[in-house]
C-alpha cells in the first residue's frame, strides 16, 4: 500500500484509489490506516437526546468515514456509575440501525465493529478527565498513529456546561497539532444577557473556532439545501429573489403535539425561545441573506448572515400575535404542582411579522409561525411570488405549466405534512430547478394531493434520494469542520439582540386561548399591515383573567376639555395620535388652499414617531408636495447621528412620503465641520431661512412636547436662552447629553398660527399635574411660556399622562 | 284639478297628489298637464343607433315622465325624404317594447299614445330648422303651455356636426326661459388636437352646459352605481380603497365579435380609441377618483375626476401590449378594396398598465384590457385586494365567509360573461355591501358557476331588480339635467391629453397576431413590472412583415472598443443603460469598501432618466446609504422648476431609494431669493461644499453627456468659463434657454477617479462622428477637454449614436 507522503504530493490519487478499492459499501472499513486518530466524547451519553439521535449519528459517521482511513474511538460518558452506564449504552448500541440497503447480516457485523470502538465511562472529577486524556494518548501510541483531534459533544443541561468546559480545558485538551471541537445543544440562554454570559463563560475555555453550537434544523436536508439551491439556480432566481417579485415569505413549523410532560422546560422558554429565535430565524437568514459568491465558504456565509441580521427591522409588540392551547395552564399546574389560581402566560403559538430594511426585501412580509397543538405537523419555508400577470382568457383555459396567473411558489418543504417527506417545490410556471441529481430525485405525482392551494402536479418536486437524519448530517459536518452549519457566537448574539426586546415587551401579554387540534378553526388566523399583526377574528371570551382585562382603547371616546385655559384633547394613545394626525392634515389642507403651502415645525423624541408613522401610512390627502418641514429643535450632533432629531424624522416620515428635497429644512447644527459653534452662526442662518420662506415667520403649525422637567423644544428651565428677546433661533444647554442644542425660541413659537403640544405616557403624569396649576413662569417651566400671540394652542394628552 | 301656482306655494303636495292619483303604472299618463312642453329632436332618426336604441330610449322616457305632467313631442329627423323617413319610423315605433310587467293590451295603448306624439320630418336646410322651430312654438301656444326646452340628439357622423350645430344655433334655439340641450355621440376626435378642434367648433355654437357628450357606458346600471356604491359603503371601503389594500384594479371589456363589416371605421380608430380612451377611462376615473362628499353634485364629481386625470402617470410605449386577430387584415383588404400587400397595424386588442401617482394609489397597477375576437364577451371592473393574512389551519378548513386567506374582491360586473347579467359582487369575507334595496336584489346562487376563481356563493351578489338599457337611463339623465353622467369638454380633453402621446408612440408598432376565439390560448396573456407590460409568451412567428422585424436588442452583444483613445462601450439602449448602471454600482461598492463613501456627480437631461430608473429598481446592492449625490450642472431656475436638473434626479431616483437627506447636494442656484447672482457666491459655496466633503475634490465618478454642439456639463463652445483655471464651479451661459447655468469646471471634472460619458440617440450621430476625429480643443468642443488627470474615462454610446 502506498504511504502517506506519496498522497501528499499527488492529492487526487488517494480518493481515486479509495474509490477503486472500496467498491461495495463499506467494503474496506478497516483496510486503510492513513489518517490520524479521532476521539469522540459524548457527554450525557445516557440521556434522551443521546439515546434517540446522537449514538445513531455517531454510528452513521463511523459508517461514512471509517472506510476512508480514519481511526475512531467513541467515549460515552455521564455521571452515572460505570455498570449502570455500560448497561444503558450496550442497549443503545444494540438498537442502532443501518442504511435501508444494508443486508441484516452485514449490518450486525458493522454494528459489532462499532461496539468494539465504543465504551462507557463515568466522567465527573478533574481526575476522570485527566484519565480519559491519558487513555486516549495511550491508545494513539498503541496504534502507532498521530492524534487528529477530539470532539466533545455536550448533551447535558446548560448549567453543567461551565464545570465540564473547565475540566476539558484544563485536563483533556489534545496535544499540539491535534484539534479540539466542542459541541453544544440549545438552549443558549433565554435572552441576550444570559446568552452573552454563557458565551463569555465558554469563551474563557474555548476558542471560537473550537465551538459548534447545534441548531438541528441546519442539519435538515432541505434546510441544508437552501443555499446550494439558491447558488445552483442563480440565473433563474436572480430576477425573482427580491421585493419586486416576492409577495411574502412564510417560515413555518407547526406541531400537533402539545407540551405535556415538558412544561417545566416550556414554562421557562415558550414558543418564541423554543422555535422562533433559533430554527425559524436561521432559516429566515438563509433565505434573506445576500448570496455569497462562494456558498461553501463558512466565513462568507457567516458574514452575509450577520448582514442580514443587521437589516432586520426591530420588532414591536405589535409585530406579534400569541396563543396558548386551552389545556396548557392545567398541565402546568399539574406538572409543577401549582395552585388552581395559577394561569400561565407562556405562549405555545406565535405569529411574527418580520421586515427587512434593505433594497432587496423592503416591504416584503416575512411571516414566522410556530405552535403546538395545531391541526397538522409540518415545517416549510414558502416564497409566494407576486401575481403580476393578466390572462386574457377565462380561467378554465389556464394551463399549469404556462399560465402566469396561477400561483407561483418556491417551497422548501422541511418535512411531515401531507407530503410526508422533505422536498423542494417549484411551481411549473416558474422554471425547472436544478438540484444535484445524485442526491435528489423527482417526486412521483400523487393525484388528489394538494399543497399550498395547487395539486402536486403543478410543481417540480424533488426529494432526497436517501432521507437522512439531521443529527447524522451534523455529526458529519462537525467531523469535516463545516462551521457554516452551526451557530457562531456572533450569529447567536445577533439573533438574541433581535428577539430580546420583543420577548421583554411581551412578558405580560395574555395569549389568546385556542382549543387545540382541528377545532382551532380560524381562531389563530392573523393579518398583517405595515408593521402590525392582529388576529383576524375578534377575541373569543377569555377564560384567563390577566392584565389584558384592563379597559382597552376602544372602550373610551376621545375626551375634550380644557387645560391651562386651552383646548385639551385626551384619549388612549392610538386614538390620540390618530386625532392629532387628522388635525394636522386638516390644517395642512386648509393652509395649502389658502396660501399654497404649509409650514410645519416638528419636534423630535419618541411620541412623534408614532405620529410620523401615522402620517406616513394613513393620510392620502396630505399635501406633502406643498409642505415645508422644519425642526423645532435639534441636538448638536451630526445629522446622521442616531441621536439627531432629524434622523427620526427621516426614518419614520421622509422615507415614506414625497416631500420635495428643498422643502425639508434640517437645522444647521453642523457647519464648517463643527457642531454648533457660535461663530458659525448656524442659528442665525436658520432664522434667516425661516424669515425668507415663512410669511411673518409665523409657522402654520408647531408641534411641541413637554419634558418631565417642564422643558419644551430645547428650552430648558433656569437657562435664559430663547425664552424672550428678538432671536428666532437660539443655541441652548440641556441638563442631559448631548448638552448642546439648537432650538426655536419661545417668541418664534408663539408667532405660530397653531401650536400643538403632545404629552404621552405615565412618566409625564406628575409634570402634567404640576403645569396644570402654574401660571406664566417660563423660566421655571418653559412650557408654561407657550401661549401663541394670536394663534391657537391645543393640548393632546393621553390618558396615562392626564388621568394617571 | 288644482292649478300651477298652488303647487308652487306647496311643493310637496303635487307629488303626493300624483302618487295618489296615479296608482297603477302610467295610469294617468295624460291626466296632468302641469309642466312645460319639451321637444326632443332626434337627428339621424333613421340610422342604426336610433333604430336599435334611441327610439326605445325615448319611449322609456315618455313612460317614465309623461305621467308626471310633462308634455312631449318627439321629432325624428334625417336627410331622407319625408315619405321614406315616415315609413322607417313607423316601423320602428311599431316594434317598441314595454317593461316586462306591462300587459300586452296596455302596451299597445301606450305605444299608440307615443306614436301620436312622434313625427318624422326632413331637416336639411336652414329653412327646415326655422320651420321646425315655428311648429314647436305653434304647438306650445296651441297647448296653452310655456315651452320648457328642446333636446337635439345628434345621431349623425361627426362631419355633419358643424352644419347642424350652426342651424340649430341660428334658427332653432328655443325662446327665452326655455333650455336647449344638445347630445353628441362619440367619436369625439381621434387625438387631442382633433378633439380640441371639434370642441372649439361646437363651443362656438353652444354653451358648455348645453352640451351632453354620451359615453353610453356611463348609462350602464353597474357603472352608474360605482359612485353611489362607494358613497353608501364609505365606512367599509374607507380603509380598503387604497394602495395599502388594493393589489390591482382590472378594467376589462372583452368581445367575441370581430370588426367585420366595420373595418372602415375601425381602421381609423382601433381598440384604444374605440374603447379604452372613453369607456374604460371613464370607469377608471370613477374607481380612482377621490370620493366627493356629495356624489350627486355634478360639479364636485367633475372636479374630482379631473384631479384623477392629473394624477395619472404618463404612458410609455412600454405601458402597452397590442394584438390583432389574424383575419383582420384580410377583412380590411376585402372591405376597403386594398391590394394583398396591405397589412394593417391597427390593434384589435390592447392591454395597458396605468399608474396613478398619488398617495392613495401609488404602486397599484390599473390594468385596462379590451379586444375583439376573444374567448368571451364580458365587461367588468375588478378590485382584487391584497392577501395580508396567514391562516393557521390547512386550507381544507377555510370557510368562505370568514377566511381572510381566500381572495377578497369587489367586482362591478357590467354585463354578459358567465353570469349573464349586470351585478355588483363583494367577497363574503370582506363585508356585506349596502345597495338601494328598491332597485337591487341579491342574486340567487347558481351552483357550479365560478367567477374570478371562486364559486358565486363566495360573493354577496346584487343585480338590478329591473335591467335597464343604457340609452334609456341616459335619456332620463339628459331630461333631468344630470350632467355627471356625461363627458364634459374638460373631461374629454383631459382624457385625450392622457392617451394621445401613447397613440402617437404606438403608431408604427406591429401588433401581435392572435387566432381569435378560444384558440387564443395564452398568446395574449401579459405581465407587468414597475412601468412595463410585456406578453408572457415569446412571440409566435409573425406573418406580417413590418418595422418590428428590424434587429432587436437581444440580437446584439455589448461591443467594446476605443473612442478617442479611451474605452468605448456600445450596445442597444436598454443594454447600454444596464451595463452603465452595473458599472456604477460596482464602482460604488468598491468606493464604499475602500473609503466608506461614494461621491457621484450626475448630469441632467433625458438619457440619465433611464439610468436613474434602472438604478432605482434593479440594484439591491447599491450602497445608497453611503452615497453622496452631486450635480454636474444645473439650470438657473428654482429647484422646483420642472426644468431643473435636480427635479429629474428627484423624480426618477431620489423618490425611490434611500439616500439620506444630507447626502444629497443640489447646486445652490437660488440664494437670497435670486437666481445665480454673482454676488451670492453660489458657485463658490458649492465648491466649498465639495472641498469639505470630497477628498481632494476628486469625485469617485462623474457622469457626463454630450450635446449636439459638443458641449458637456454646462460648458459651452466659445464660452471660456470653466474650461480652465482654478475655479471648481462656475456660472456659464447656454445658447438656449434658460441661458444661465451653473456647472462643474473642466479642471474639477478631470480630477475625478472615473468619468463616464453617456451618448444616446440618432441626434448625436454627427457630433459623435466629429468628436471622434478632433484633438484637444475644449474651446470649440468642450467635450474634447474631458481627459481625467489620473482617473479613467469611459464612453457609453448606443448604436444609434455610434453606428448610425
Amino acid at each position: 500500500m502506498l504511504a502517506g507522503p506519496y498522497f501528499k504530493r499527488h492529492p487526487g490519487v488517494r480518493e481515486m484509489l479509495t474509490a477503486t478499492v472500496c467498491v461495495a459499501l463499506l467494503g474496506c472499513l478497516q483496510a486503510q490506516e492513513l489518517h490520524g486518530h479521532v476521539s469522540i466524547i459524548l457527554l450525557g451519553a445516557t440521556g434522551d437526546l443521546a439515546r434517540k439521535y446522537l449514538w445513531q449519528g455517531l454510528f452513521q459517521l463511523y459508517l461514512d468515514e471509517a472506510g476512508k482511513g480514519h481511526s475512531f474511538r467513541f467515549h460515552g460518558t455521564a455521571l452515572t456509575s460505570t455498570e449502570q452506564g455500560q448497561e444503558i449504552i450496550a442497549k443503545v448500541l444494540e438498537s442502532l440501525s443501518c442504511p435501508s440497503d444494508t443486508a441484516p447480516a452485514r449490518c450486525a457485523e458493522l454494528r459489532t465493529w462499532f461496539q468494539q470502538l465504543s465504551e462507557y465511562r463515568r466522567l465527573k472529577t478533574p481526575e476522570d478527565y485527566l484519565a480519559l486524556s491519558r487513555d486516549i494518548e495511550a491508545r494513539v501510541q498503541h496504534e502507532g498513529r498521530r492524534e487528529a483531534g477530539r470532539i466533545f459533544y455536550f448533551s447535558v443541561p446548560p448549567f453543567a456546561y461551565a464545570d465540564i468546559a473547565r475540566n476539558i480545558n484544563s485536563s483533556c485538551r489534545p496535544g499540539q497539532g491535534a484539534w479540539l471541537r466542542v459541541v453544544f445543544e440549545k438552549p443558549f440562554g433565554r435572552d441576550h444577557q444570559s446568552a452573552q454570559q454563557l458565551a463569555t463563560e465558554l469563551g474563557s475555555f474555548f476558542r471560537e473556532e473550537e465551538m459548534y453550537r447545534v441548531d438541528h434544523y441546519l442539519g435538515k436536508q432541505v434546510v441544508a439545501q437552501i443555499l446550494p439551491f439558491r447558488d445552483q439556480n442563480r440565473k433563474a432566481l436572480d430576477g425573482l429573489w427580491n421585493r419586486h417579485h416576492v409577495e411574502r415569505v412564510e417560515v413555518v413549523m407547526k406541531e400537533t403535539v402539545d407540551a405535556e410532560g415538558r412544561t417545566s422546560f416550556y414554562e421557562e422558554y415558550g414558543v418564541i425561545r423554543d422555535v422562533l429565535q433559533n430554527h425559524l430565524t436561521e432559516i429566515l437568514t438563509l433565505v434573506a441573506m445576500e448570496l455569497p459568491r462562494n456558498v461553501s465558504s463558512p466565513e462568507a456565509v457567516l458574514q452575509h448572515k450577520l448582514q442580514a441580521f443587521q437589516a432586520l427591522r426591530g420588532l414591536q409588540k405589535s409585530s406579534a400575535v400569541l396563543g396558548q392551547y386551552q389545556a396548557y395552564s392545567q398541565q402546568v399546574r399539574r406538572e409543577l404542582q401549582k395552585p388552581d389560581s395559577v394561569h400561565s402566560l407562556t405562549p405555545t403559538f406565535a405569529g411574527i411579522l418580520v421586515h427587512i430594511d434593505n433594497l432587496r426585501w423592503e416591504g416584503v412580509p416575512f411571516i414566522l409561525v410556530s405552535g403546538k397543538a395545531l391541526d397538522e405537523r409540518v415545517s416549510y419555508v414558502r416564497l409566494l411570488l407576486k401575481n403580476q400577470a393578466y390572462c386574457a382568457q377565462s380561467e378554465k383555459h389556464w394551463a399549469a405549466e404556462r399560465s402566469q396567473c396561477l400561483p407561483r411558489q418556491i417551497v422548501f418543504y422541511i418535512g411531515h405534512g401531507e407530503l410526508g417527506s422533505p422536498a423542494v417545490l417549484v411551481s411549473r410556471n416558474l422554471f425547472r430547478p436544478s438540484l444535484p441529481s445524485a442526491s435528489w430525485r423527482e417526486v412521483e405525482d400523487r393525484p388528489g394531493l394538494r399543497l399550498f392551494g395547487r395539486p402536486l402536479s403543478d410543481f417540480y418536486a424533488y426529494s432526497p434520494v436517501r432521507e437522512q437524519d439531521a443529527y447524522s448530517i451534523l455529526m458529519s459536518r462537525i467531523f469535516h469542520h463545516r462551521k457554516d452549519s452551526f451557530v457562531t457566537t456572533e450569529n447567536l448574539l445577533a439573533s438574541w439582540v433581535f428577539w430580546t426586546p420583543l420577548l421583554e415587551s411581551l412578558a405580560h401579554e395574555v395569549p389568546r386561548l385556542y382549543p387545540g387540534g382541528a377545532e382551532n378553526g380560524p381562531v389563530l388566523d392573523f393579518e398583517f399591515g405595515d408593521n402590525r399583526l392582529s388576529f383576524s377574528q375578534p377575541p373569543p371570551e377569555q377564560v384567563v383573567p390577566g392584565p389584558g382585562s384592563a379597559p382597552t382603547p376602544s372602550d373610551f371616546q376621545v375626551l375634550t376639555a380644557q387645560y391651562r385655559h386651552s383646548p385639551l384633547i385626551s384619549a388612549w394613545p392610538e386614538e390620540l395620535i390618530a386625532r392629532l394626525a387628522g388635525d394636522i392634515e386638516a390644517t395642512a389642507v386648509r393652509a395649502v388652499q389658502r396660501f399654497g403651502k404649509f409650514h410645519l415645525a416638528l419636534s423630535g423624541g419618541s411620541s412623534p414617531v408614532a405620529l410620523f408613522q401615522q402620517l406616513a401610512t394613513g393620510h392620502y390627502g396630505f399635501p406633502w408636495a406643498h409642505t415645508h418641514l422644519w425642526l423645532v429643535d435639534e441636538r448638536c450632533v451630526p445629522l446622521w447621528d442616531p441621536e439627531s432629531n432629524f434622523q427620526g424624522l427621516q426614518a419614520h416620515l421622509l422615507q415614506h412620503v414625497r416631500v420635495p428635497h428643498y422643502n425639508v429644512h434640517p437645522m444647521p447644527v453642523q457647519r464648517h465641520q463643527r457642531l454648533c459653534a457660535e461663530e458659525d452662526r448656524g442659528a442665525q442662518a436658520y432664522a434667516e431661512e425661516i424669515s425668507a420662506l415663512v410669511t411673518n415667520s409665523s409657522f402654520d403649525l408647531v408641534l411641541l412636547g413637554m419634558g418631565t422637567d417642564g422643558h419644551t423644544a430645547s428650552l430648558f428651565p433656569q437657562s435664559p436662552a430663547g425664552l424672550d428677546g428678538e432671536q428666532l433661533v437660539v443655541l441652548t444647554e440641556s441638563p442631559s447629553r448631548p448638552f448642546q442644542r439648537m432650538s426655536l425660541s419661545l417668541p418664534l413659537i408663539n408667532r405660530a398660527r397653531k401650536v400643538a403640544v403632545l404629552v404621552m405616557g405615565r412618566m409625564k403624569r406628575e409634570i402634567a399635574m404640576l403645569v396644570s396649576r402654574v401660571g406664566h413662569e417660563p423660566k421655571k417651566w418653559p412650557i408654561s411660556g407657550v401661549l401663541p400671540d394670536s394663534g391657537q394652542l391645543v393640548w393632546y394628552m393621553d390618558y396615562e399622562a392626564f388621568l394617571g
